[in-house]
């Protein structure tokens, strides 16, 4: 598969040199390779929104895409480093459940731990930055054409890791389910998928509130609570211009109800 | 017009995969065009802080640049989605007076409501999303060649929305104007401009407060606040090292005054 | 040299238009040049921070980048505007000590002050944005293959301002440093060579504390004071799942000591 570009997604944020550094040790291999930011304020080591984050987004880049992706509370603990390939591109980063979330809608084809450091920056990797040190290089070789499996021991792509998140639980007349991302703008993204309340006439209920499911912000007035399918696909709680995190005090994990 | 590059304009923060996400869709259809990132952290829904950076920006930007600006507090009201051509270049967004600053300068040669599905990501676009689903798509395949009269029906340009802003007000010993943006470091721009004030002794008034018209920050001591000519080519209240916004406790369109 | 890409480092932050539209003049000079953030965070001013990131940095980038940096709380003074040329590339910036962190390292080949308007944006810069009217101009034409020498008067590089930063003092028993740079997770990283405890045991005494000194995050409970030699080289305090400055109270320049 024809490697096309590096999709970046960290929990660096932008006020320090960390992520230009990764690029420029990306340019120092690969000169002319594209770099998009997918973002790199991810909360920090919060993996299950990161996971979120890139499940989401995956379907929008072009096949041939490699994802580095580095948000790793274990670093220096004894979690695998690793690269995997799927039928839409390539994951490069720590095997933490960061990207069991693309890999549980596309399987992985195969994946190796990253144990050649002949394709690290340095023999003896920095005990706090493997996204300088590791996972950078990695993914510019890879872009450059190095094979997958001259990174390191290929390993069976059924012992990544998995990040479990709860399931929503379906009844005849309603929907539980949980807080699984939160946006900067403080919309609530629920792991509800917006198929279970396609063509019906729904409520939200949270925090003791009732909610009224509806087709666009514009249906309520400005200010007010109002639950729609948003563009992740999956059931928002938002305020029409303003912030429904602080309105409902409402964080990751949080349940959240549909009625029908 | 060789179309050369994309610059995005937007209020969606750099803490979700949203602008991301737009990228991903570019570089879907278009992989080679170059993105500049004008800023994604307009005040959220604040038109007219978006048309104020978008009509301080373009000029330093090269002709045949498409500007791709998506601060949209109708989305999924009846607002239309246009493309516009103008002299140095074009801009594809909602049509809610965002633009208007830019073409109150250059006036638009065409417009079209962006009415082509076939340009757009999905047939049936999100009803939240149009900035993934139909502006991005949109300037992707214009960068290709696509041609404007492609994208939709024709529109007049006089129909397009303006965004009213108050005009400031002259007699022979003052300007009255007011706080038309604010930026990252407290600094207040005012409507007025630098050409009033160009080769007179002027002091501003604000707050009750009265604020001597200098040439450089480094005119008045550390801490103390200064009127001058900012970079805008409008007269701004700013702090020597420090914050006017929160010195002099203003905010967005208040009232200020040039006494000469 | 051949000039391979543009690295920014400013302290403009990314709420306004300033980088997006420095971005603008670049491509209006050479539309080719790869255009890499290093960080537009740098605390607003701060010369000893933008100075300690780009002296980490610059390694990490391809010999010829040049590095445009502009931290400039003398703008509109008479500091100087500068180019310098050194081992790995080109420093473009004011002449205020934000380039001596680099220069420290890797000595000036030659220096030339900024004199020679054809290369600006415009014949009468504007007092306030030099980033956009001299600095980004500058650099843009660097890319293009305009000489060193062409860009103004030659200067003498031992005339370069330099940033006077206290050095770690040693005894057998301890080494007394400061604080000389802050992340954005809040760990603090002293200005103490990771040589001196390398091989030994030790703690950092700070704020009346003593904190263990370790090899990695993960040698210590979530939440506790760990000190290690971070990916910068120097010894760092950090909190495993924490921010080392809220806990401690510590800031720029804050004493720290290393005891053996």
């Amino acid at each position: 598969m024809c490697k096309t570009q590096i999709v970046m997604l960290t929990d660096f944020g932008l006020s320090d040199v960390y992520v230009g550094v990764m690029k420029g040790v990306i340019a120092q291999i690969h000169r002319q390779i594209n770099i998009i930011d997918l973002t790199h304020q991810i909360p920090p080591q919060n993996l299950a929104a990161a996971r979120f984050c890139l499940m989401n987004a995956y379907p929008y880049f072009p096949d041939g895409t490699i994802y580095l992706t580095v948000v790793d509370p274990g670093v220096g603990s004894t979690r695998r480093a690793i690269a995997v390939e799927f039928a839409s591109g390539f994951l490069v980063g720590p095997d933490n459940g960061i990207l069991s979330g693309v890999l549980s809608q596309t399987p992985a084809i195969s994946a190796v731990e990253l144990t050649n450091s002949c394709y690290w920056r340095v023999e003896q990797s920095s005990a706090t930055f493997h996204g300088r040190d590791i996972f950078a290089p990695v993914a510019a070789h890879l872009a450059n054409g190095v094979s997958l499996y001259d990174l390191g021991n290929e390993i069976d792509v059924a012992s990544l890791v998995e990040l479990n998140l709860p399931n929503p639980i379906l009844t005849d007349t309603s929907v539980q389910g949980c807080i699984q991302y939160i946006d900067g703008f403080g919309n609530l993204v629920t792991n509800i998928s917006g198929d279970y309340v396609s063509g019906k006439r729904w409520v939200v209920v949270a925090q003791g509130r009732e909610i009224p499911g509806c087709e666009t912000y514009s249906d309520q007035p400005i200010g007010n609570l109002i639950a729609l399918v948003g563009s992740h696909g999956c059931v928002e709680i938002v305020v029409n211009c303003g912030n429904a995190r602080s309105q409902l005090q409402l964080d990751y994990l949080d349940p959240v109800q549909v009625l029908f």
